[in-house]
């Protein structure tokens, strides 16, 4: 079948990851069948559907909210979630035998031609596919939290995913205006986490080093390369730091100082002494704003970044 | 002297950072007294100021811009240009002898008790200050480029420098309605090139090994953890991926993950074969789009980005 008569896409497991996809799929018209063994599952999905409508209405047309909440149901096994999908986005605990036993499961209920993608961002997919009996159909699908604002999906295939499968959740992905992206080889934490994790490295060396407070570290990025990032990625940004000459005369003339900048990048460590500094200079920071109040602005902000600078590239 | 009692600025080095600087100036009322040996250099500047004043005036409200030009001169020697200035920005070529020989012009002319700040990236104040006169008033003032848009500053004082100077950049900064950071210590690459540097390495590491494209590595981050980046640094974006406990609960469950992720993270070289697949990811990416239309292009979303999340945290 093609991408654009996938009409039903069964989301099982319904946290915060998989209420958010429901949300999404909701939003573009699609019907969405759940399963989750948690009692208040359902109670928990229509909520978190209800809080995501209005953000999801400011970037894009939406259906009423009621008319969604009608194409939302839940239902009392894998098996039965499944049977009707023409897509399964898979968001259980990060366990792997806990994830094989779901995806023998989804296959016992699903039809054999349905792409399979599992939200893992910590499991690698030949792993998760070994146990299946169409392991060619299963691929990771990790999106960036949350996965109703935030447009970055990685599509990782595993030894057995075939090409076919990969096309088709890149395709649907990018029908759902997200911005899919092939990841060519398994590796832990895949791209945008691995980026994540060298670009904290250094920002917790420069904090353990006490070259400026956590604050400033934070500043450091959201008022200078931060603002960039929104708008391209480091290669890109680079390129235009090259001037007329783009890249290549990046490379040539200021490699050798980003070269020099590596060999001195910090290696630390998650010790006590570090950990502490970083709750106390994040406490310094934030006063006695919440968390939750915290990320309610934050997704707020990004709301309106994301309207004021798409399409994005 | 009080930061708010600042009238006068000289720029000495009018290139596109100097300009940069003059038109942040002239756009808060300030007057500007410039120095560049090139002959061209005024007319340059002015042409600068002129392009520059349309963003200007979207951040917030600008004079007329034929009232600025009318505040800007150019002076025929670093003494005369620094004799009625109230705060000196230094934007000569990365030469420490040049910049030696230019301090010491600026001192010849200015009074005794002015801050000198340089917008040097890769020389430390220590250095640059050993054969000043008075190396008390002098620091580091780094901006992102350009600084007519991006709040950042980076403020770097070296032995010599007095407290008071600092503060006081820091304050006239904060005036201008940029985001000063304090670095503490002198270090290679301040705090936002560094960061810079260790997210760019992965990214050249991943699209060395084939993991995805060079436009997927970019779209990993503009499409993801770089909407974040925009709106809060990276200690700040964990501590909201903890959760209820912030960053707290992150480093004691996420950072063995985080940390097993940083062992893993690549060390490339930019040799030519990996120079030779970003330049050709970059031209597959861009197509026959030039740097300065995709700068002029990133501008514009700056721009809208900016007015769309101000006041920046």
């Amino acid at each position: 079948m093609s991408v654009s008569e996938i009409r039903t896409v069964a989301v099982v497991g319904t946290g915060t990851i998989g209420a958010s996809w429901a949300s999404l799929f909701l939003a573009k018209g699609l019907t969405v069948r759940c399963y989750d063994p948690s009692p208040d599952a359902e109670k928990h999905s229509r909520a978190f559907v209800e809080r995501a409508w209005s953000a999801l209405a400011q970037l894009a047309p939406v259906p009423p909210l009621d008319h969604a909440q009608a194409r939302l149901s839940h239902h009392p096994s894998v098996e039965t979630a499944v049977d009707a999908a023409d897509f399964v986005q898979e968001n259980t605990p990060e366990l792997l035998d806990l994830k094989r036993k779901v995806l023998t499961e989804i296959e016992a209920g699903l039809r054999p031609d349905v792409v399979i993608a599992s939200s893992t961002s910590g499991l690698m997919p030949s792993t998760m596919q070994e146990t299946m009996a169409r392991p060619e159909r299963f691929l990771v699908g990790h999106p960036f939290n949350p996965p109703h604002l935030l447009p970055l999906v990685e599509v990782v295939g595993g030894r057995h995913t075939s090409a076919q499968c990969v096309t088709t959740a890149m395709e649907f992905y990018g029908l759902l205006g997200k911005r899919a992206i092939h990841i060519r080889k398994e590796i832990n934490g895949h791209v945008a986490n691995r980026l994540q994790a060298a670009l904290w490295r250094e920002a917790v060396f420069l904090a353990a080093e006490n070259v400026a407070s956590v604050a400033d570290i934070d500043a450091a990025v959201a008022s200078g390369p931060g603002l960039r990032w929104a708008l391209m990625g480091p290669h890109l940004t680079l390129h235009l730091a090259g001037g007329e000459g783009g890249i290549e005369h990046f490379v040539d003339h200021l490699g050798p100082a980003f070269t020099a900048w590596w060999a001195e990048l910090g290696t630390p460590t998650l010790d006590p002494s570090t950990r502490d500094l970083l709750v106390a200079g994040i406490s310094q920071g934030v006063g006695s704003q919440s968390v939750a109040q915290l990320a309610e602005d934050r997704d707020k902000a990004l709301i309106k970044l994301l309207r004021a600078i798409k399409p994005l590239s």
